[in-house]
């Protein structure tokens, strides 16, 4: 264990508050957003102090291993939880304070699943002739480097990269009785496999169905964007976080915000769609903040906005748009005479 | 002129080297990549001090003024150049110093054209229905505080964004005789609209043609990630650039490197089709820079990239993949017992 | 009641067929493929006389309606079933053959809502703006002529288009324990709105769940390709389909059949995407069938495909692809000199 | 030759018609769509009996031969003119009825060029890995039966399509002094690959450049749609146009007619841009032949409109949308008491 050691987290958790702590047993591990009973239900302002699996489902303990062959079929992304929130009811919010995050184990995984990434054909971008390999990379965390560390597959050459954990899942469950797997990201949130899903920042997801149904997992270790060989540096997380409940206000695609950042996550496909979801909501969101038009909003994101490609692999590609919270609008303030 | 107050670039430039300094006349300027005279002859190493008008063709001078109305069809982006450098030929690469940029007017412009822009139909995108309507921002620029300034169409807010100026046009002419509009990005780089096109970096342009016929223009004085309302703030640039030749050596598509980053531009469409470009670009020049395996270069880009999308408003989306150099690879070095 | 007069069908049964008649209340009707317990138990072989409700749940009854005021959420595609085919494993392939399709009502229905359909915005194509306006068409079924007719919004034109009556959603539960809501077309069918799920035709889908659950609904009494709209000309249908089972055959995305035709259907985003699963199935289907190498049944689909958009206004597209089968290779054969 | 034998076209050209007849040398072929001196000035309603040579420059001449080993570099799609139209202006239209097309050889060539095609990497869609490999078939024209007929690569089967000869190229200089590579479909025509430019339908295109500069090549004995592994059945081609000239109507995007059908192509990605485009197209073309408000055309043409993807294999795809002009709306007509 490495808690410790590693502290990513922001952890400034009101002595007072409820918490749980919950490291949930394997046969507890869900597979899917929705259609899974409640491991807990829990108030609102409730601290979770817990654990989640990798996304190999834990199956995978040494670099010989090939995890198409160890990981049973539809046991992808284990999710601990779901939590019942109770009070949560559809066009509530649920907002997610990460306090802390950290690698649960000395090593993360990371590898090429065939049919799987950014570079190679799919089961959508369907192409013939042969696939690439599957290969395996396993990383030692440094926890006094604050680096993940690995070979090259002939062993000649190492890198590393520096840690930045986050959770690639957090999501509650879908609208309209639908039940999706976790490999899927979407306006629930589910498999967004985004970076700011990190400690220190809170996370806002709208509920669907009574009790939201949260639940968390797929813990990266670290990822580049576009996470484009189709994982990232994985491993099962440490995982502590406060939920709140913002009754009455609907958040329909995830939105995510720290002291200086405001920032939205839009999912689809092709990739234009994910990012047109996210610079949308941006542009509604400065709206609501300021008080601008649309068409000021439009133009204040255009110049002001950080869009970077978050993952190109899952089902639906994912696009994160970020707005400095000190660049938003003021009421007056420009005096030039140019001005219009 | 702002030339003595703002300074973004690193100016570095040995005394000896063959300089020439053009302020083309509006007559001069050009409006396609490709099938124009060249401007000027010059050898490999010479320095250009210059000039480009801003993308509205010089025609907007006033914030009551509707590009539309006021620009030459096919005006867009014009063009200072284009520049034949001796002994270039197909096979070799242009290597751009970008020694200073400096916004040349006190004021920039952005707007947004209907039709034209990444939350509105297209002529592409093609919708049923009206159109958003034709507006125009001026921002005034503050050099001492190194920010653009604006105000809401109404008047009554204003926001500031730090002045960050790149040119959002650098190219070549295109292979197979064609000519491009200065609207379009490719591979020969043209309309990139790519931040990293700033002073203090490099870029790198594979000859398609005879004397390469390497041109600039479109001034960004900042935009933000997507350019999603069609235009950054924009605005004429003093250009300080130091042109090399690199014989031999082929660049299939635009590079971009300093100090501690190397970065691959793609374009195309959809979204991921330009992302897919720019990424194996960088698993290769990772290859050819560590002589790692394409799977191990595979991997090491996916855990280390930064990929934002640059804009999608162009006839081509541009996609940016960035690797910092001191993560690259080495021989040796991983010691670790649990690694593979 | 239409069903003495129109008769698109094939109506080949044997007597000794066992047919189950279930004409469903409507509070028996299911709104997501998967998730639902069955209606009914039937053996494979068995001949289902049956009927299904309109796209709008039934709730739409007069022009001047407007189907987002008197749908309740979530009720669109309402779905006669599950049938629940004792024996069906996951890996067996259902085998679903069209009897008889006929219009169960003497009007169809069709409209615009706002934020779906091919050329406007969208809830993932987002863009900023007004939406198009709701509007709905009622469309007379003239049984003698073989036509709908409707009549312009402003009354003073009118037109008609030939009855092709199908079915819009044909589906099995999803695999993994998802569950999906009645507008998605996916690997197990749905919402492919596919013309050619129409009587006559035998339509294969692979079973993922024990009992496959079967369902249909969503009648269209004609629809142009793109459905572009969001809707075809939707009502009831009077069905009568048999249901055979195929053990030990897996079938990973749907396939259709006739005597003269045979048809993959695709479904992704982008477009390309859903037409790459349906041409890469029709090119293995050609190998299965002819024994051709990959690269020969690829030329020969090549050469011999049509592919329709069935429709592009679903959470994910579909295309079909169809073949000839007189045209299929057959060995030998080929004697000119100048041959390959 | 086969002229004397097939004959697909219908040629009923009236005998006092200005007629250019023009086979021309192999160094008069052109490679771009704008860019090159006109062959030849001619008067509206001039009828041009001609040949093109096919896509493979006439340089593989027998299966053995790699195209990528024998076809200058930037030699696809010779064109024949380019043609300049007395009179034409920007803003007009040139009308190319199509008389007769003929294959000019008793044999076709198909092949995969790696790299390029539907269901494998390609320069945009990037992937890692492998190619697949350079095949080329020779397909016999068989004037008798109407097919052309081929081997598989291992001499094993063979097969046959029925002829169905089209121009894949025709097209005019691009706008704005842009000049494209004849692998190009735009608005200005080009590189369609699209199977209604056939004897019998006459061919609008907006007119760009004085004179249009028309041109055609691109021979096709038959395609299907898709054109997945990247070719046609290619062959030279004797044809047979008369040009028309249609002052003061613009046509942004081609269109298509003959007596029963109204035809429109798009060209874009991703695919469904290509498609919006046909289809925005067709509701404008139906608005203004039937009067219809343009909610009124989007629900005609939702549910009359037939869309074949024509390519997806080009720089740009090509859709086509039709509809059956019987099917038009009438003013009036609808007099069911249920109509809206």
């Amino acid at each position: 264990m490495l808690a410790a050691i590693l502290s990513f987290g922001i952890l400034a958790v009101a002595s007072d508050t409820p918490t749980l702590t919950y490291i949930p047993k394997h046969e507890e591990l869900k597979y899917t957003f929705g259609g899974a009973a409640p491991s807990h239900h829990i108030k609102p302002g409730t601290r979770i102090v817990s654990w989640t699996e990798d996304c190999y489902d834990g199956a995978v303990t040494k670099p010989s291993q090939l995890p198409t062959k160890v990981i049973p079929p539809g046991h992808d992304n284990p999710q601990t939880g779901p939590f019942f929130i109770d009070g949560a009811e559809p066009g509530d919010t649920v907002a997610i304070h990460i306090n802390k995050l950290e690698p649960a184990r000395d090593h993360g995984i990371s590898s090429f699943f065939p049919g799987f990434g950014a570079l190679n054909g799919t089961d959508r971008t369907a192409i013939l002739g042969a696939d690439l390999p599957e290969k395996v990379w396993f990383y030692d965390v440094d926890p006094v480097k604050g680096v993940a560390r690995t070979k090259s597959l002939d062993g000649t050459s190492s890198w590393e990269v520096p840690l930045a954990p986050f959770l690639g899942c957090l999501g509650v469950a879908p609208a309209g009785g639908e039940v999706r797997s976790t490999i899927v990201p979407d306006s629930f949130g589910g498999n967004m496999d985004c970076p700011e899903v990190r400690a220190g920042n809170t996370i806002y997801l709208g509920v669907n169905m009574p009790g939201a149904l949260l639940s968390f997992g797929d813990g990266h270790y670290v990822m580049g964007d576009g996470e484009i060989i189709g994982t990232a540096v994985e491993g099962a997380m440490n995982v502590d976080v406060t939920v709140d409940l913002i009754k009455g206000r609907a958040t329909p695609w995830p939105r995510i915000e720290n002291a200086e950042m405001m920032m939205t996550v839009g999912a689809g496909r092709p990739l234009e769609d994910a990012a047109r979801i996210a610079f949308k909501e941006m542009v509604h969101w400065v709206e609501e903040t300021s008080g601008l038009s649309e068409m000021d909003a439009y133009e204040f994101v255009s110049q002001n906005a950080k869009a970077p490609i978050v993952q190109m692999v899952d089902p639906q590609y994912t696009v994160m748009v970020k707005i400095e919270k000190k660049r938003l609008p003021v009421r007056g303030g420009a005096t030039s005479p140019r001005s219009n």
